[in-house]
């Protein structure tokens, strides 16, 4: 039988690697969506709301930035940044999240999500 | 003939119009490229440097985000905002930004530039 003393040490060692895998660094994702073109303003209306609501609300929300292409209007790009992988599990759980999810089913024609390692990331202190 | 008060009065209407167009709020752009793969260290290496110099030396370059693909660490994307459409311009006749462009001229396999209009930026307070 394991002593008491193995076992502490086991757990230690377990809860050890369970806190490396959750704080393992910002988790950053850049969405590209295409939106249907009658829509755009109400579309552009429902992603305000739900990233103010997001970044003031939630801790691990870091950084939520979000624009339309001069030439496509109907091409958004959303460069998101969270605290761990983690965070973001838990931000699609919000109300705000969900509330922004089913409103905006019908606006959107794509979405496609890529996950992203940051090489530099550089801004005014005042940004 | 035009009055002295008349050409004064032109020279001010022109002159803030011209300020008007330089003050039109922040340039935004993303820049898309494709680099060789057997050059990415060298081409990430040489990209850190050109950011850091430019936010550092820089008033109007406000924040730059360069991000490589965790599928496809061939594909960067740098998320680019300037003051203005001039501090641009004047960040593309710096050394820094000209000893980038000159020494990774080789590593770039493709480059795509989109100006892009901000919807929404949000951020915490220190990010």
């Amino acid at each position: 039988m394991m002593s008491l003393r193995t076992v502490l040490m086991l757990l230690t060692i377990s809860t050890t690697l369970h806190m490396q895998a959750q704080s393992s660094g910002p988790y950053v994702r850049i969405a590209r969506l295409v939106i249907d073109s009658a829509q755009l303003k109400a579309y552009q209306a429902a992603l305000k709301e739900e990233i103010a609501a997001a970044v003031k609300a939630e801790p691990g929300v870091l950084r939520m930035y979000a624009v339309y292409d001069k030439v496509h209007p109907d091409q958004v790009t959303v460069f998101e940044t969270y605290a761990s992988r983690e965070a973001y599990d838990q931000h699609i759980q919000t109300p705000h999240f969900k509330k922004y999810k089913a409103g905006t089913l019908s606006m959107v024609r794509s979405l496609e999500l890529a996950d992203v390692v940051p090489i530099i990331f550089e801004a005014k202190k005042d940004q």
